[in-house]
């Protein structure tokens, strides 16, 4: 029943994932996992304007707290909660909480392991083809997945952001963001974007657990892409009528090291299936379709 | 083979989701919905100027388009799909993609269909204490649940958001639109948040398909909520070291139509399990837990 207290003074970056409830440097022992993560006397503190908020750990059972006959048995299980206060850029008094039912037992229910497959590219490089036939392939598997394209998230999620440098970066955070929490709820993330700059990419990936992104470059060469021009908008660009249109007059990056990429052999470009059967391929040897 | 044209002038406000592929008022009889929707030569427009777009509808078999011998069978399916572009806020020349595999065949797999639980009510009201537990219940299910978690996502895809009004605005539009694409996957999305104001629950709720929105309203008194102050907060509030707290000095707009209402029996709060228990009651009986 004796409390440690230790100083949470950095809390992790944004792209890393949710705040690690134990500092780094602090080793404790499995055993001893703190119980409640509680602010420090924040009634004698002014959490709007610290710096640093600093917090208590508490290894004990389950902290005894001033009882509300009222309350029952909603309080006794707030209090057994974990919960961790930060300060973030523009917010304080952000709680995190945990709950019960963990990615783990998703997994186990759905028997699939949660991933983001990211697909990149140019515009009419075949990213949606691949991500529909993906689908459509692991669906007939029984596995559940999701497609975040990136023009339907204009839509609705990003449609107050257009193509500024900002934008576009924001954008990306933004569908990394909700590809990490698809994927923690368990499911095969399928996200489709042009995604043209490699540190946005970067970024995403480094919000995910290890090898659980996994990048697909659809290296389909400019000329292609701009013969098929779906879309119309390589002319729209060529006709100077788009400003900033990737692989015209804004760069596409190309991965480094990328999990797959697809190219065209012999000159002609597999059939969306057997793309599809590639990537199915890689997740299947990786272990994301079952659970052991 | 006649192809049939009409126009679309107006896009459908973000909040009522993805554009209709048809425009209002124009009929079109079941059997000749459109195979593929173009937009109107838009070499010889500028798609990025013109304050509308406009739309050819094509009702034959897939347009036969001019073949590349590389493109194979990724242009033919590229042809085969349903394009819709329009003008958005800051986003010009994006395009609607449907995919093969939709909602329903989802719920099949899951045995379930997608919806959101929005539990709203003041800070300390139980929120969180019934997200978990409506969670855990539907898992022993075997029900696909997930929770977004307000001061969760403020770690994550709204870290860039603080508490003024505007953000506090979009940050419930964000919640509202992740929900929306957690329910469209099939998912039971369970979103926890204070949400004080009605209009902006109320846009979360245009969002979704009817009845697949249910609005659960934790009515606590302020006075219990406060002498729980799990995270501190009230005190903090009270002490006026916090601005703008929802129940003190910021309004808590309570629901006009909720579908729910959780409140104390004769001064005593329901156990965790009784609250999901009514939660997953009304579930069963609007049939989201199977599809027929």
């Amino acid at each position: 029943m004796r409390p440690c207290f230790a100083p949470l003074r950095r809390p992790k970056p944004w792209h890393q994932g949710p705040p690690d409830l134990i500092p780094k440097g602090v080793l404790i022992p499995q055993q001893k996992q703190p119980r409640a993560i509680i602010p420090s006397s924040p009634q004698s503190e002014d959490a709007t304007s610290s710096k640093y908020n600093t917090f208590s750990f508490w290894f004990g059972p389950p902290k005894p707290r001033p009882s509300c006959s009222s309350l029952g048995q909603i309080s006794k299980h707030l209090s057994e909660k974990y919960y961790l206060m930060s300060t973030l850029n523009n917010s304080t008094n952000i709680f995190w909480q945990e709950c019960p039912v963990r990615k783990v037992e998703r997994q186990k229910l759905l028997n699939q392991k949660g991933c983001v497959v990211w697909i990149t590219g140019l515009s009419g490089s075949g990213k949606s083809t691949l991500a529909c036939s993906l689908s459509r392939e692991l669906h007939s598997k029984g596995k559940l997945s999701y497609i975040l394209d990136g023009d339907n998230l204009r839509h609705g999620l990003n449609k107050d952001l257009g193509f500024k440098a900002e934008d576009r970066a924001e954008n990306i955070r933004r569908v990394g963001e909700v590809a990490k929490l698809f994927s923690d709820a368990g499911l095969i993330c399928i996200a489709s974007l042009i995604s043209p700059y490699r540190k946005d990419r970067d970024a995403c990936r480094a919000m995910l657990p290890d090898a659980s992104f996994i990048e697909v470059f659809m290296n389909m060469p400019l000329e292609l892409c701009e013969s098929r021009d779906a879309k119309g908008l390589y002319k729209l660009a060529r006709a100077g009528k788009i400003k900033g249109f990737t692989g015209i007059d804004d760069p596409y990056e190309r991965p480094l090291n990328c999990e797959i990429e697809i190219e065209q052999k012999d000159g002609v470009c597999p059939k969306p299936a057997a793309l599809a059967g590639q990537v199915v391929s890689y997740l299947e040897e990786k272990g994301f379709l079952q659970v052991e």
